[in-house]
């Protein structure tokens, strides 16, 4: 498969064409944005992990049944995904309160939910990503009322399926950002990535933050926490 | 009914104890607020213009068969109301974009929404009043899924009595937010009042907004437009 020309640049992520048009080349940039952009650094080997992370877990949900945009990595920060057409939402999963949740309905930090929850965000930098409702979704007409409920649906199944993942290897899943998309025949599919850009990931015996946080919030080396998850996910699945 | 101790004082009114402990005194008071009590002014007969214009509006509905707390005016600025324990969310029906609704979905205000929406926001001035989903309903159990429903339903009812008697005194009615309450046999009755200060009206000949936005956005005399809406309502109900 040819590397083609470059479709799109986004914060994390480079998408090329391939000579299929139907499959897109992606390569995992070493820059780490916060805060819609306005926190940027280039952190040299982040492209690598997430690379090699998201690959681990959408292998481990096909296994489990549950399909992703995935198809094979090619190099150290590459891989070949189906090409979909992206809803612009955000699906957040979240278990545990923290970030935006903990503030908005005011649970300490690491409250456990009661169960899981689905929030959906408008995927929409200059809005700055707004919440969505029910009644906005309705509006806005982004998906039909059946896909949201099948990105709902989906979003919670894979969090069941990565959470006892997570827990193997010592780590809570606190919460995760999903983005799934169209493909031509309309099926909703899941894409994007999963890695510690993406997912709030908690170990269970320091409490230490190993997700982007880190880079967030300036509580240590990006590279080395997510070493930690790719080396213990690779020491899982080896 | 006498007006015995003060129960609560909220920022536009005070509650009142009477000798039946089913039946509150409400005092309209003459203060403004906005930005969750950020800005703030004393205005000398603001609270006898939305006692009367809430008056108006509460008699109105049950004339459509929408029951209120609304039992009787008793004085220029004070009612008596049926006591019900208040759910602390702020219903939000809107027929037009304006506001952060604006905001949060790149709409131009004044675009007429497809069809009139409901939010619920958590009414809790510490929290910033954060907007709600389903979801995060679900976690705080503020209410049953069911009476989340009703109250829903009772909002779009209540837009569809109040939209046409505001056009019928040449405005229209944008957004309101609407507050409802628990009776003691479980009851879910719509509280609080219905007024300038809780609605967006803009004037369909000058655009003019006729609300609380004229105090918002220092946008000329709070009671002047409280008093044409007052008197436009009272022309048509005399
Ligand atoms: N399978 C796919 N097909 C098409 N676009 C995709 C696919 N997977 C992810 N994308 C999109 O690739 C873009 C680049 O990713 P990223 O750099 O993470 O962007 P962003 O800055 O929006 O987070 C995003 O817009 C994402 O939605
Ligand atoms: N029928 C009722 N029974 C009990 N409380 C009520 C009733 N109607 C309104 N309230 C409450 O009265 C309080 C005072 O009103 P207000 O001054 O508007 O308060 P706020 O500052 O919260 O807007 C509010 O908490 C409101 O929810
Ligand atoms: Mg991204
Ligand atoms: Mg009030």
């Amino acid at each position: 498969m040819e590397k083609g020309r470059l479709l799109y640049e986004g914060k994390a992520k480079q998408l090329f064409a391939t000579e299929d048009e139907n499959i897109l080349f992606v390569s995992y940039k070493d820059s780490a944005t916060a805060f819609n952009g306005e926190k940027k650094e280039e952190i040299v080997g982040k492209g690598n992990l997430n690379n090699k992370i998201t690959t681990i877990l959408f292998n481990q949900l096909k296994k489990h049944g549950i399909d992703s945009h995935f198809i094979e990595q090619i190099s150290e920060n590459e891989q070949l995904v189906r090409k979909v057409e992206i809803i612009p939402l955000e699906v957040v999963v979240r278990n545990v309160a923290a970030g935006s949740l903990a503030k908005r309905l005011g649970f300490a930090e690491g409250t456990t939910l009661s169960h899981p929850i689905v929030e959906l965000y408008y995927k929409d930098d200059a809005l700055g990503d707004p919440l969505l409702t029910d009644a906005h979704l309705a509006l806005l007409e982004l998906a039909t009322p059946e896909e949201i409920e099948t990105i709902q649906t989906k979003a919670l199944e894979i969090n069941q399926v990565l959470q006892p993942i997570f827990k193997e290897i010592g780590v809570t899943l606190i919460d995760m950002k999903l983005e799934f998309g169209k493909t031509t025949s309309g099926d909703i599919l899941l894409a994007d990535e999963i890695s510690p850009d993406t997912c709030r990931l908690w170990d269970d015996e320091t409490n230490n933050k190993l997700d982007k946080d880190v880079f967030r919030r300036n509580l240590g080396s990006l590279t080395d926490v997510y070493e930690i998850i790719l080396s213990r996910l690779g020491g899982l699945f080896k």
